[in-house]
């Protein structure tokens, strides 16, 4: 039989109510002729809630400890999605990471999966049972539990896709699918019916996405349709697909803004070769990502070097900073956290030109004013004044003509 | 270094200034140079609510399921109390039954133990860990977790020591250790310093006790040095040990009443060989537990057929009496909800006359009626009407001289 893998997120199994609607949405899949597995997060708030109890204990609590205490999570979500289901009459069986063999690194709170065993799964759907698996997690080298961070269970759920060789791999959330820009902030915002790996990948990457971008990165790899579907409707949802033709005949698939990032301007710094170097290895070397990195043309032997990095990472940044300032004998280091990136993506632009200029005056018939760009071959993302944000989306998503009435096309 | 396991139950971890002052004890004994192993159960209520939520989703839980539900509970406080270890500053690592090797049946709810691993506990010693084990479950053959039934963590803790030659086991609860009888009944209960291991089986059976039966069992059999203490006091608590010389210079130690049975009367029973062995062979056929079971002297040809069982199997009981009294010819069969067990605890009765006539002798003193008797080695049940219940356990601890004043010793 044909497999299919389903995940349904924390609001989708939020109390007994959602519960028992998604395992009867898991029973019409088994009853269409598929063997099905589903893949279940934490109900509702309740992960938010074991990071309270341990800040109860400690305000440092190891980070082993906390994938241990986490990872109930979804062990209730799965005993009660199982509970459900054969409630409704279906042999079913829910298994935890190691009951599977989802083998990760041991990088607790952020692990990556390594391989994900099959032989149980296959053994439980040749008996007839639904397999609900517990997302979010897997088992370390040294038999210990560790998570994928939030948004895991996405992961998890293609991943086993991929090793199953599922025919679909369907995500079932609280929204109907991908949209051109968040329709919070974007009234016209349109659901997108086909978006591909890439064009998703950017998205998530920027949190503006409804998938967890190391999902996209393994449906890409290992070619598994997947779809983000509404756990309350039966809408058709938005497929992630490989790129096919005519695709790039939109020059943007999508527009975002992510609030998530300051900005770190290093003033003053001696225009020599190996500076930058000198000040980009010291951050990393804390284990700190940093997104958009732009040098200004020098004058008079100094320049100016300004980077990007999660608000999370401010503090620690400023610290290497500061001591690397003194070092290369630049001027000195600030930081500013109301700044916003606003985004727009779509393969497109891979084989149009104008799209950055398009982009640059809407926003300056705006008069909003651009700090920083950075460019890649599908992506381009201006730094602006957090303050006009929303307002920039709204813009740069009517110039593209992403609304309900269509989207512009070359 | 030699061994300590502790056990704190529910009510000795139930938030988080409670897992803070278990993390004292336990590293108190790490630094009076014990290797530590700690075995916690769920937190406060955790448990009931647990069952709760199944009974949101289904009235009718697979066991296999409510147990990957409820080990939940136990996983969440040894994460918590291993937090609370490493913020006082002393390495530890917390275990699921799987990574330590509880091996149990598959009876689900209410497991046995079969076998315990210690490789990997004297290996986490070995590297200094305190080490922090779930109570209350195991691992199945099937891979399976399998709970131990209420109360089990006791047992879980037993097994460990025995398994580890531990030089002894504390288990701390909320009251200050074994009494001679409940102290909310009976004001002048006195604590025991000592209770040798078949006393405590016999009162722990009769749900007087704060420890598991099963655990007691085990600390016999494997020989295991066991405490019962409060995890809120300094007080010494009762050791429960191997039967000592001059243990059995006291008559009774210890008075109890259970309200948890029924007593299902058989009358007009054709007084036959063969009848009783019918009628206990029906019902024991239901997985039904019978206790007290009492046979008149027949008379004309008939004879009444007494027993009692649990209330929570009191209606089975009588669908399967039903069928066997028309069977066998009798009259009718009838239940009575409204009794009380009330029973006297000694190993000096083994070598004492007259406890039974100073029992009764108190009982008819304040007018109260014995429906039945049962007797065993060390220990005399009668069932009375509930409603005297606690007069009744009043009187007998007065007549053995069980209070504060001492105890009657020949």
């Amino acid at each position: 039989m044909p497999i299919i893998v389903q995940k349904y997120g924390g609001t989708s199994v939020a109390d007994g109510e959602k519960i028992k609607a998604a395992a009867g949405r898991i029973v019409a899949a088994k009853e269409q002729g598929y063997d099905v597995l589903t893949v279940v997060s934490a109900m509702g708030k309740t992960t938010d809630a074991l990071y309270e109890l341990a800040n109860q204990v400690t305000s440092n609590p190891p980070v082993r400890e906390l994938d241990m205490l986490v990872a109930t999570g979804e062990q209730v979500s799965i005993a009660l999605i199982a509970m459900a289901i054969d409630a409704l009459g279906y042999p079913v069986i829910s298994l935890l990471a190691d009951q599977v063999g989802i083998r990760t690194d041991t990088s607790h709170g952020k692990a990556r999966i390594l391989s994900v065993q099959t032989e149980r799964i296959y053994s439980e759907m040749a008996k007839g049972n639904i397999v609900i698996v517990a997302g979010f997690q897997g088992v370390s080298e040294n038999d210990d539990i560790t998570t994928l961070g939030r948004g895991g269970s996405d992961t998890t759920a293609v991943a086993l896709a991929a090793a199953l060789k599922a025919a679909r791999c369907e995500i079932y959330t609280d929204v109907d699918g991908v949209y051109t820009a968040d329709p919070r902030i974007v009234p016209n915002a349109r659901k997108l019916d086909a978006v591909c790996h890439d064009e998703m990948l950017e998205l998530s990457s920027m949190g503006a996405g409804v998938l967890h971008s190391r999902a996209v990165e393994f449906a890409k790899k290992y070619d598994v349709p997947l779809y983000v579907r509404s756990s309350f409707s039966d809408e058709p949802g938005t497929v992630i697909c490989k790129e096919v033709s005519g695709m790039e005949k939109v020059m943007v698939r999508g527009a975002a803004i992510s609030r998530e990032d300051s900005k770190v301007p290093i003033i003053g710094v001696p225009d020599q070769p190996g500076v930058a170097a000198n000040i980009l290895q010291a951050v990393t070397k804390e284990n700190i990502c940093l997104d958009m990195i732009v040098q200004n043309v020098g004058h008079e032997g100094r320049t100016d070097f300004t980077f990007t990095v999660a608000r999370s990472d401010l503090k620690t940044t400023l610290d290497v900073s500061s001591t690397i300032v003194e070092e290369i004998g630049a001027e000195g280091v600030s930081a500013d956290d109301s700044i916003a990136k606003l985004s727009v993506v779509g393969v497109g632009m891979r084989s149009h030109s104008g799209v950055a200029a398009r982009m640059f005056s809407a926003l300056a018939a705006r008069k909003i004013n651009i700090q920083l760009i950075s460019t890649s071959e599908i992506k381009i993302s201006c730094v602006i004044d957090d303050d006009r944000a929303e307002d920039a989306l709204r813009a740069v998503h009517d110039a593209f003509e992403l609304g309900e009435d269509g989207t512009l096309t070359v």
